[in-house]
């Protein structure tokens, strides 16, 4: 870190509908292009920002975290004000604060929680672009969703439920939450684990919906988990049921 | 009505955002031909129809009521899933019934709510399209904005409060409610009347929100409403903090 630069840590809620999601793409909005033009324009620098979860095209975030480097002279506590007075107002910025020079968004985080949203009754004209419809889902189907969450929990090898072209990594994660919850005509599916693989949550998503349609039994989770195969999962949901709603880290970080 | 046709009545919800109001017009997108097209579609001829509230270029509704007129054979409660099965997705029907011959939505409506939504705390990427920023509300405008209401209750002219090239008409109109209420970052001003002039919610709202940044006093509410005159009021609010939320008709309608 040169000196006298600062570390800034700040939260991001952004409507992903019209980003080709965070990561910096030649001739198409990101995410991550919106908010470093942002910093450029406040600091009076090039900036380069550093997400905790390198969302997809067409999801949201609610609690994305971000950390950039900074010799410019704004005060930490006016930077998400700053920010927030330019455009696009589709990406909003909340909670700055000074971290310790080592901090990094993506490196250090320690648990991150997805939130996919189904419209379970009804339709509605304003969370068209927040949620995924789902007006067929009955009791039954519900309560066959509940069932298969739990297979999910723990320190699995997740390949069944990642893009098939995704870089090879380590395929391993620890989920610790899967839930689902009803909230007016929503139905909200909560996962959160260590790290996700890239399109876990929308193939897991996909997956419980053909559960929940009878198009596969709940016991078939565990099959399909066991055979590290994408193929052998369901559709992937679509991208605008999903929010990351929450990053993590270690205490006093 | 020719022999055979029934009138059936839709509440329709639908986001403002990408329409020119309500009306038909050359050229540009408008709910009512969204809908006309749908009906067209569903019902195997040409249809008009008839809303209760001929609302502005991204105004949105919850509540808006229209009717029309068939000889198709579509059954009436399959009307709503049929329409909502056709694109644009941000147009939805809700509740469809049978009326009696000479119902008209607008002739007939004798009460009519609009709210009005003031993002009062923070921002929100998904609010944007559905509020009108006002951060710099404090407690002392709110409690402003709210002294000011009161004046409005009860049969006026509003012409102060009407776009000042609407087409000629009896500017009387009663309203009967018109509050204030605070839920989470939102503040939403509901107004109540027997009929609203054209810009009528909006014009009331610009004033208000004078009144709470303190260029305008409680009192002079009273004067503009006696003033009869656009230029008294204050600046017209923006049209996507707007919603027509309900209409009502006499009992046994």
């Amino acid at each position: 870190m040169q000196p006298g630069s600062r570390n800034i840590r700040v939260t991001l809620a952004y409507d992903g509908t019209d980003f080709c999601g965070w990561q910096r793409q030649k001739g198409a909005p990101t995410v991550q292009e919106a908010i470093e033009e942002k910093l450029t324009r406040i600091t009076g620098e090039r900036v380069s920002a550093i997400a905790a979860g390198r969302t997809d095209a067409g999801v949201h975030a609610t609690g994305q975290v971000i950390n950039f480097r900074t010799r410019g002279r704004i005060p930490t506590e006016r930077v998400a004000t700053a920010l927030n007075s330019l455009p696009p107002y589709t990406v909003v910025a909340r909670h700055p604060q000074e971290v310790p020079e080592g901090f990094h968004a993506r490196y250090d985080a320690v648990r991150r929680t997805y939130r996919y949203y189904l419209l379970g009754a009804g339709s509605s004209p304003f969370l068209g672009r927040y949620t995924c419809p789902a007006a067929w889902l009955d009791n039954e189907g519900l309560a066959r969703m509940r069932a298969a969450l739990p297979v999910l929990v723990g320190e699995h090898d997740f390949t069944s439920f990642a893009v098939a072209d995704a870089e090879t990594e380590n395929p391993v994660r620890t989920v610790d939450a899967a839930s689902l919850r009803e909230k007016g005509p929503l139905v909200i599916v909560t996962l959160a684990a260590n790290g996700f693989l890239r399109g876990m949550v929308r193939a897991v998503v996909g997956t419980l919906l053909e559960i929940a349609a009878g198009k596969r039994t709940v016991e078939e989770m565990e099959i399909i988990l066991a055979a590290r195969d994408r193929r052998a999962a369901g559709e992937t949901a679509p991208a605008r049921g999903l929010f990351l709603a929450r990053v993590e880290y270690p205490e006093g970080r």
